[in-house]
């Protein structure tokens, strides 16, 4: 079978580098040598592995793209670029006829989605790419519609460690509150015990040196009232590999929705779960 | 409003003992004085706090059962006896019209479901009245359901404690391994790691003194095939108490139940959760 063509969009950043080096790892996807970037990078090319991607500024993106899409046939996009360029990328990708997994958060959520609604592609979009957290939260959304005050009368500790850049709270842990409130226990986001220094993350929590520039520890503690019962549920995640898995998975999912002749849908992170 | 009224059956056993204490704490509950007991059973009457309960072997239990209809209108039965004595105290219920909690495990659970089917009043079968626990298995019985396969290529460890005396592995472990079957990760029932040693239960688990000799302590920990990615879920339960708790919403969701004129019918812990 001939591999999926997929061009990862924002390099030379972070996430994108991460998932542009999962792509390569697959046999089943080819990393098209170009890549949308911003038009504050100067350089002209970026090098994943062995591959040296040219980097195509916004100013010459259109002429580009129909050059590839000539050559390449279906593309398909990953973006991690900026919050700014969310919604500017997703009418491009659209106006383009490219399907385009969106891991990139913030921008307007709502244009978003009926900027695909609208198009003649379909895109999966999904803020947290990580499949098995995004299960988890599935679980505690499900037993919280399902079973709501069951933990009634017990008591919560949430602690949550990330890199010391990370200003706000955890969004994985305030969505958790969110299904411990429907379970019964009274909770506020300002609970939330936040860990940003590195020694005591090191010491007291034993996150690897490796990781303390990019972690996500969270761990959710219960106790009945009169103590003789205890739940703890606990995810840990050190780098970005497991954000990068879940593109790939995304990848393969959306190309099979697109040879199925799926247009004008959004899919999310469930979807892809899903497998359906 | 008129409490409802409850007979405990099996008593002066340990499971049945701790739900009447539980019953006697509850406002909207009447504890009746009264108790089937085995044919094996000398005593006449056992305490349960300050109320003496007439303990009444089977060869009265017809005659007595009539008087006490008649006295006391509907009660309801709760059943923590012996497993050989599941099924002949099922049908006594049911021809007795006896709504009734069934928390004794064992027997022949068809002919169980049966024999209420067929009868005109309803019960809640339930081998394991721990809301909390029953309720984090729907949870994984629904992410095994939804999202088969997420977990895989992670590693999976399973480690559970209980008291010295129970042989088996845990019933819950086992049902457990299942669902991580089903998410993705071979595992099978003899890797569960068991503890029934007291000293390293209090020395390495830090299990209380006082529940060295009730307890259930369940871990089971996931581990993704690079190590980036780690979960944990753990839930301790000590003592009985939390069965007990479970009975008691179990006596009130079957009483709203016959209340609305159920009959033949079985409901399940999952349906007092849900409450409707």
């Amino acid at each position: 079978m001939e591999p999926i063509k997929v061009m990862v969009n924002g390099l030379p950043g972070n996430m994108s580098a991460k998932a542009a080096e999962h792509i390569l790892q697959d046999s089943s996807l080819k990393l098209i040598p170009y890549a949308l970037t911003g038009p504050e990078i100067e350089a002209t090319e970026t090098q994943i592995g062995s591959e040296a991607v040219r980097l195509i500024r916004p100013d010459e993106r259109q002429e580009m793209i129909e050059s590839i899409k000539r050559s390449e046939g279906m593309v398909i996009c990953v973006d991690y670029t900026h919050q700014s360029a969310v919604n500017d990328n997703a009418a491009f990708y659209c106006e383009n006829a490219l399907p385009f997994v969106m891991g990139t958060t913030g921008g307007d959520r709502t244009l978003l989605m009926e900027t695909v609604q609208k198009s003649d592609t379909a895109a999966v979009i999904a803020p947290n790419m990580a499949k098995q957290i995004v299960a988890f939260q599935a679980m505690m959304e499900y037993a919280a519609g399902t079973f709501p005050d069951v933990f009634k009368g017990y008591g919560l500790d949430v602690k949550e460690s990330h890199q010391q850049g990370k200003a706000d709270t955890s969004g994985t842990a305030k969505a958790m509150i969110g299904y411990f409130n429907r379970l019964g226990i009274p909770f506020t986001k300002d609970q939330i015990r936040m860990e940003r220094d590195p020694e005591v993350q090191r010491s007291e929590w034993g996150i690897p040196e490796a990781y303390l520039g990019g972690h996500g520890w969270h761990t959710y503690s219960l106790r009945s009232e009169d103590g003789t019962v205890f739940f703890q549920f606990t995810h840990n995640v050190n780098g970005r590999d497991i954000y990068a898995g879940g593109t790939v998975d995304a990848i393969h999912y959306l190309a099979k929705k697109i040879d199925r002749g799926a247009k004008a849908r959004v899919f999310t992170m469930i979807d892809v779960l899903k497998g359906v």
